[in-house]
């Protein structure tokens, strides 16, 4: 029962021929009993009549919820769809496969239990109430490839109605590892971040959140570009998020294309799918930083930019310094859910980014400013920072240290 | 951390000092890969950039979804919470450990993926709009200790809806159990189920679907009771689902207390909470048939009941002839979801219940009509015929007997 495809002017191939068809035949993912059944006196316990008696516990006093059932430890993988990777509008049950890959690394890395929802819904009010209504199941939403201007409602509304972690992970994943990398790359320069002059390429989910996220982490000199050039106060054509950035960046009042911004900066940040030419990042400061994060295809080529900047990141894993969400989404989460957070914090993302940063140490080069996905250091060290910040920003609602399961 | 309940007149008891909050604690479910996530090579497959091409193809092939995702393998276990156990109106988060408890027996028994889904809304159309939403992420949908009459128009609405299986078990899994234990003791009995005359105690959903599908399956002679005494079309207090059960029961014409049908009947099947005296049971005609399934306290003690019966049955684990909806939603959804069938049909439902009883075979005896929870011969006797039935209904969507995960 192969699911062929004829491939033109060729023979019969089957999918499965290509090894990412051939992992993904049946799924990657499962649940499973965390407790043994294997007679009537487990059944006893696990179901029917033990288990009235936990419900009524939790009926009488709620907060027995996180102690005795799955919810604190598990996050709902949200989408419809509507931007799914590079790939755009592919619907919810294309998507599927991405969002299983995430849940899947929630519980690899993080240990977080983690349930892929694919809606088939796409207004912003139908996905708001829908999650409200999903929540008693989960004790954090991860929203993911939702179109932008939309994610930005559907994110903040969320936070408003909502006691338990809710997270866009293309807007603030992308974010924290972004500041964490550029935190050791301006070290590495020799030069704060408040210091740099920084340029982001793509203001669509992940561009506004970067840029936010380094204005509140300290950079005072950012200026963002969308596909009609630079984000300014004087455009007409700004939907109110790029609006509200263009209030809060672009200091030096640039216009125009990129390239009349990108001269003399110190910092190129690329979330934009487009390319940039190799003459405007020569035109860049000395020393300059490229992040060029587009995937599969970078904005520049890494050993072209090379040539031009003394610290080229990508989104790709074949080569140095790969931004990469699964550094932040596993163990922030990990750290909200351990200290019961009602809400993630800026602080709490900051923490993230800063602890992420710090795995790197004194081994910080060129060609490592940011640790490897695989590095068993991050987890624990984003995870601890961020239940710590939550202490700290008053979010936390489990003053020990504890994990959420034993 | 522990939970402390204090105890009137007596030291401070923890909960976990109950062995069915022990094993609680920390839930009973849990994700898991079910592929390899151990270094870059295989992230590159399981996620970006491989996920991509799967992506891509169940666009352009949506019934793709079918062979690279989990979903044709997972349902979903959803609640509101209105009608929890014996408990009632506990709500979505008190009734959590029962929907994780279901989810584990899914996995256990059947090999099928579950996801308890508790929902923070009660009204008929939020739930069925919320469902139909959630349902590219699912092969099937168990609903679940949702209150009568609501649940009737609930599941009758996303069958019309939805082009998976839609079930709701505290009717139909009760139903499918109580047919088959019904088969055998009419066999015991020598006496075919068209001319046995039953009386049912109960019209809640339960009640109602067990009554419903005795008809469909041959008997003739079926009495419903409710709280206030016998269902007829003479009464102006019935909901229209107990109306509609008026006009297809009761074809003597009985009125008032359950005692008048009681009488001279066959078969009593007990699913209302409410206690059957002594007296009303001896009344029953010769070789008596008594399932008392109210749980945990029987309509009559087994013990007694059995001094004027052929055959008991109860709900419980502590006396022969268990009637436990363990034995009949593992498997019909295995079954279901092997067949890739767009419903579960009546015809589906029968065939559950005539295999679940042909497994008994030829060690019927009193004591024996129904098999154990445990027999490693219900499940895949239940699922090869609602595979096979569904084939013969033609809801079936996948021709071969391949089972839905390798």
């Amino acid at each position: 029962m192969s699911a062929d495809l004829h491939v033109d002017a060729g023979p019969l191939v089957t999918l499965d021929d290509d090894p990412a068809f051939r992992l993904h035949r049946g799924g990657k993912l499962e649940t499973r009993a965390s407790v043994p059944v294997r007679d009537t006196a487990d059944l006893s316990l696990a179901y029917t009549p033990g288990v009235a008696r936990v419900c009524t516990a939790i009926a009488e006093r709620p907060e027995l919820v996180h102690d005795y059932t799955w919810v604190p430890n598990v996050v709902a993988v949200v989408t419809d769809g509507t931007a799914v990777l590079g790939l755009g509008d592919i619907g919810p049950s294309a998507a599927m496969p991405v969002m299983e890959g995430k849940s899947l690394l929630f519980k690899e890395f993080g240990g977080v239990d983690s349930v892929p929802i694919c809606l088939d819904c796409t207004g912003v009010e139908e996905i708001v109430e829908t999650v409200v209504r999903l929540a008693p199941s989960f004790g954090g939403i991860n929203l993911e490839d939702i179109s932008a201007p939309r994610c930005f409602e559907i994110e903040e509304r969320l936070r408003g109605l909502l006691d338990i972690p809710v997270f866009h992970d293309d807007q603030h994943g992308t974010a924290i590892v972004v500041l964490a990398a550029l935190r050791n790359a301006a070290r590495l320069k020799g030069r704060p971040l408040g210091e740099l002059r920084v340029v982001v390429a793509g203001a669509g989910a992940s561009g506004i959140a970067v840029s936010r996220m380094l204005i509140n982490a300290g950079a005072v000199d950012v200026t963002v570009c969308d596909s009609k050039g630079i984000v300014h106060t004087g455009r007409t054509d700004l939907n109110p998020y790029k609006a509200q950035l263009a209030e809060v960046t672009n200091r030096r009042g640039h216009t125009g294309p990129i390239e009349n911004t990108l001269a003399g900066a110190d910092v190129f940040i690329g979330l934009s799918g487009a390319t940039v030419s190799e003459e405007a990042i020569a035109s860049m400061a000395g020393d300059a930083i490229v992040f060029a994060l587009s995937n599969p295809t970078p904005e520049i080529h890494p050993d072209v930019a090379r040539c031009h900047a003394l610290v080229v990141a990508t989104g790709r894993s074949d080569f140095p310094n790969q931004i990469n969400n699964v550094l932040a989404f596993p163990g922030l989460f990990r750290g909200a859910l351990a200290a019961r957070a009602s809400a993630i914090t800026e602080g709490m993302k900051i923490a993230a980014a800063d602890a992420l940063a710090a795995v790197v140490g004194q081994d910080l080069s060129a060609d490592y400013i940011i640790p490897g996905p695989f590095d068993p250091r991050v987890v624990p060290a984003v995870s601890a920072a961020v239940a710590d910040q939550a202490r700290i920003d008053g979010v936390a609602r489990f003053p020990c240290t504890e994990e959420p399961r034993p």
